[in-house]
């Protein structure tokens, strides 16, 4: 059968992976696909690195546009990256009738209703298993494997850095700044790591897997998003002590008056596998009403787990680029017109438990005052560690685990108990999900 | 759109699951599908309880013949079990050009190649992830999610009665009889556990996998199998202490010469999360040459879960039901073409490391005689425990954990070592796997 030529946009880390594996695997991949799949064209500013990774077979080239257009491309590949030349091709790609298959989280979950609507409108496909959690299926597991459920939530670990840089801060018991240095010597973090510490990523790959779980649009500006910069590891260890692990989590949640789309550091029980997820690895819990609690687990990143993706992505596009609309899976797991215009809820009612950890003058009462305000608005604790003061000190650290309340319920009692005079400065706040 | 029209055979746990969550989730599963799924006749013996589950919508019956041969009906649910009836039930849907979603393993374990190959010729399709460690989309990520992998090996908890005894079995320090009595009141295991304690359905199960991640026919006849019966609780303990959990694993492994598949308890190490899926769970590890290790969990059993997998499947194929075969996912995921005839191993040629648990005469000179067998036969040691012997007895144990060898290397060293006077009985034996 006639191959599938295939153009590439970006050469780099995951360009190359793709390269690699296409060709490693040319014939278990022919013999799924049935058809052979065949970079035909590289576009990539540095033509030299392009040469050398694309060797002399495939048209290469400079000028990314000319691939977009050429006639003899059937699926444009996009792993540029960022909002800006990426989003330009991909919509010129799709203007001209190619599919497309694209990494780019930050693109699909800024721009992404724009795109499929585009595509939708042009009978194309665009695919994006890529985009989230490198080589894990999970883009998948959510659009085709439960489809039978009503998706009640997910939580996931989609950052690798981060969790390399948590998991060595609880191994070693070493300081934010301190692991963020020896990431970005090993390779785990990025010279600019912001868009990973901040949670900026996370929350871009959330974003995407909150759209096709709940069938809504994308909505990354109204995601609640933190990092782990002002993370203590003082707070990693109590938390170890009350038998939780700290995890970065990127969480949605649907609930009838809206959705939750958060990303913050969360506190979870040890012993729930997502918990003891190490290093750079990323994990996704997908709870559904008929099958439960779901788990998908894998390499995050790297060249070629996020090519198995894209790869994934080629042989399905390429099976069904001939066929009927009909016949694909919608790009966000609902059909288009079936899209729900269910808002994101703003984080203030979202619903979760809470860590909390306060300094206070070690005398009588203060206990009784602390839990009077919580009995107050309707939180009740769930347990509790109160230190033995340090030999001359008269102050006293107190942590608390809370059943669940409204954020904002959390935040009024938060601000009650940091003004009785006893309670010095502010209070460390951290959310904990249960997960079952 | 016009709606899809399912018959169901056979209205038991999943029947009964399947119909619950179809009409739960009826609106969710349409906006997903494009239109809707509906079950119009349903066949089962006990017409009593057919009614009692279907109500008054489809039509009941208890000829299930009648519905394969119904020209309403687009796809034939088979949940009825076993080779016998639901065989020529199967064959028949086919015959009469209906697609067929089961859950149904050992049927397709042991008539699989029959029945694809019938189903290829007609041009239907044949949809199994219900056969598979239940609501988990195992199926989906081997066929689809790693299609651009050469999957190396793949290892599964995917019987959970028998995960649940092993689990109570270490958790509670009880031999395997009493905690086999405890699950049966449970209803985690049935009144004849046979197939699942022996290690047969997750045998089957693995048989399927093995065809699917490989490219090659089913071969039940040829897989290895042990259950746990024998498994004596010391064992457990020994490994604990040597940082190991023993699982009943499917294991199939692609090598140059044939194919390992296999079905045995296994110590792991603790520290993988595959060791650490626990009670009645399922859990299964995928290698592939460019992802690496993934791992998908959930429930494997019950009717939801097991229901949520059919389902997916109802959409799946609703989905492709008037597309050109050329557009489907080939029921092996490999070209029918294309499915190549490589073998399963003897158990002699499997390639593991191994537990050993021998008795011997306390004095010296033993365990000399010992590691010297082992060192000639090329087998290392990675650990030992030798237990003291205990107050006015002269025999104590041994354990040790050899590094990788062939199996027939490590059946001729063990004989060996059972040949010595010193050592009293038969050796423990059980392989060892490290999964990374």
């Amino acid at each position: 059968m006639k191959a599938i030529n295939v153009g590439l946009l970006g050469i780099g880390t995951v360009g190359g992976g793709t390269f690699t594996v296409l060709k490693r695997n040319e014939e278990e991949i022919t013999r799924r696909a049935g058809r052979p799949i065949r970079i035909t064209a590289v576009a990539d500013k540095n033509l030299e690195l392009a040469r050398k990774v694309a060797g002399t077979g495939p048209r290469i080239t400079d000028d990314a546009f000319s691939v977009v257009a050429d006639p003899e491309i059937d699926i444009v590949v996009e792993l540029i990256g960022g909002y800006g030349i990426a989003k330009e091709l991909v919509l010129k790609a799709i203007e001209n009738g190619k599919h497309v298959v694209t990494a780019n989280k930050a693109l699909l979950a800024v721009h992404g209703n724009e795109i499929f609507a585009a595509a939708q409108k042009k009978g194309v496909m665009v695919a994006f298993e890529a985009a989230v959690a490198g080589g894990i299926p999970i883009i998948k597991a959510l659009r085709e494997g439960l489809s039978a459920n009503r998706i009640q939530w997910l939580a996931g670990i989609i950052n690798g850095t981060t969790n390399f840089i948590l998991s060595e801060m609880r191994d070693k018991g070493l300081p934010f700044a301190d692991v963020l240095k020896e990431a970005q010597a090993l390779g785990y973090a990025e010279a600019d790591p912001t868009f990973d510490i901040e949670g900026i990523d996370a929350a871009h790959k959330a974003t995407i897997m909150s759209a096709i779980a709940f069938g809504v649009p994308m909505q990354f500006s109204a995601a609640h998003v933190e990092g782990i910069t002002a993370l203590d590891s003082v707070d990693i260890t109590y938390a170890e002590q009350l038998g939780y692990r700290i995890k970065l989590l990127g969480i949605s949640r649907m609930r009838p008056e809206g959705i939750e789309l958060r990303v913050h550091p969360t506190l979870i029980p040890a012993k729930r596998l997502i918990a003891n997820v190490e290093g750079a690895m990323n994990a996704v819990v997908v709870h559904g009403d008929a099958v439960g609690a779901t788990l998908y687990y894998g390499k995050g990143a790297g060249a070629e787990p996020t090519a198995s993706a894209v790869i994934a992505d080629l042989v399905d596009v390429t099976r069904l680029h001939t066929a009927d609309p009909e016949h694909r899976v919608p790009h966000l797991a609902f059909q288009p017109d079936q899209v729900r215009d269910l808002k994101v809820l703003p984080i203030e009612e979202v619903i979760t438990s809470y860590y909390l950890r306060m300094r206070v003058e070690d005398k009588p009462g203060v206990l009784a005052d602390i839990t009077r305000i919580l009995a107050d608005s309707g939180i009740s604790i769930e347990a509790m560690i109160q230190k033995e003061a340090p030999e001359g000190s008269s102050q006293t650290d107190i942590i608390m685990l809370t059943h669940e309340t409204v954020e904002k319920n959390a935040n009024a009692a938060i601000a009650k108990i940091e003004a009785l005079p006893v309670v010095q400065g502010r209070i460390t706040r951290l959310r904990m999900e249960n997960l079952q």
